[in-house]
């Protein structure tokens, strides 16, 4: 029985996307419109080789698995639990042959060096400076400004070790780290190349941002229309009702 | 007479704010939307000092004189024949006591090391970067409008040099230059604090960023609420008629 497969602590969730389900628990972290815009803001090639780090519940790893033809799709997570319970959807939903979850730290250098690049990586990292992961595994006592500054640096590293020569990454964040972002970004040469804010509504101030760069790209940065979560009656706007699968 | 002030192939128009007129050149650079923006965008206290650079026709300045309580606002441009009309739109509001136009390169960094620091300083730069499109060096709207005179970096050094430590600076600049726009400040620890984006209507990509600033100011980046240009009909927004005093 595959609902064998969800625990009791768990519930087993619809995505409304070619008949794809996950896993998550009742009450641990569950995946939020972030991860689902950002599924949504990549663009993944038929054939391409992608990672997803900080992967959690293995949410875009299987969106994308419905949404793309990729050759394969690797989840990285350093979250042990995370990744037994990211398997289970994998199981779940019978992805053997293109998806992956690994338990892996994107601080590993000497791991990521032994990968294959690939063409595209997402990440939706933590967004908030005392939630950290990386910060709290390392030192639960050390919770600083730029020890923080270094976990979004951790992230930008990671990303340049397995993109390939003009890879292109994709990540959502909040917006007030986007100057972080780019200048990480630069410095690392992933050249910010699009963005897409990310607006409550037409009269609030945009709470997330979707970036995407690319490694070693030539500059040129490309503005996309704004993303309302919400329409002016309060309601779910026409555009999320899509992304969600609703209409 | 007032408008003897007026040259043939000038025009004298009517700022919309507390009897303010400015001289334009009937065919050469004229004042945009996007200077307006950034002078409603800034915030000036009372008594402060401030300097505004690519001023061009001053449009800066004498909105700032009607909207604020500045101690005094200097425009700096390097065109003298810019300076010269500028200086007689002065005339013309008889704005002696409060405003100046100096004709100088804001890359000219022995006069700016010699001028007492400021409280704010504006600047509504160059948009195109000097490799882009067909330039002629001579046109005046070129150098209005392409980095050919100065760089962003010589900008971003300019401001630099004249704010008082937490002194803060006020830019829009076309969306494309974002990442070097903050990766710029960043260099030169003239921290971002704020963004707002202007969209020419809310189903459209932005065209324009107004930047806030800090010399030396510690991080928080504060988004606000995208402004828009047009409605959804395709008539002036309800802000922008406020902006220019139309309502």
């Amino acid at each position: 029985m595959r609902e064998e497969l969800v625990k009791s602590d768990e519930t087993l969730d619809d995505l409304q996307l070619k008949g794809l389900y996950i896993i998550q628990k009742k009450l641990a972290f569950r995946y939020g419109v972030d991860a689902v815009l950002l599924a949504n803001f990549c663009k993944v090639k038929k054939g391409a080789e992608v990672i997803d780090f900080c992967t959690g519940t293995g949410v875009i790893p299987l969106i994308l698995s419905g949404k793309s033809e990729a050759n394969s799709i690797t989840g990285i997570e350093i979250q042990d639990d995370f990744v037994e319970m990211a398997n289970r959807s994998l199981e779940y939903n019978g992805l053997y042959s293109k998806l992956k979850f690994i338990n892996k730290d994107l601080k590993d250098k000497e791991y990521l060096k032994g990968l294959n690049k690939v063409d595209v990586v997402t990440v939706n990292p933590p967004y908030k400076e005392e939630n950290s992961g990386i910060v709290n595994l390392n030192d639960k006592n050390a919770i600083a400004r730029h020890e923080i500054m270094c976990t979004l640096e951790d992230v930008i590293v990671a990303i340049k070790a397995v993109l390939k020569d003009s890879g292109r990454m994709y990540m959502i964040h909040s917006t007030e780290r986007l100057a972080d972002i780019l200048c990480l970004m630069r410095k690392y040469k992933v050249e910010p190349k699009r963005i897409r804010m990310v607006y409550p509504s037409t009269k609030k101030a945009p709470t997330m941002v979707l970036v995407e760069g690319q490694n070693n790209g030539g500059k040129f940065l490309k503005w996309e229309a704004p993303l309302y979560v919400y329409d002016d009656m309060g309601n779910f706007s026409e555009e999320i009702n899509k992304i969600y699968g609703r209409i």
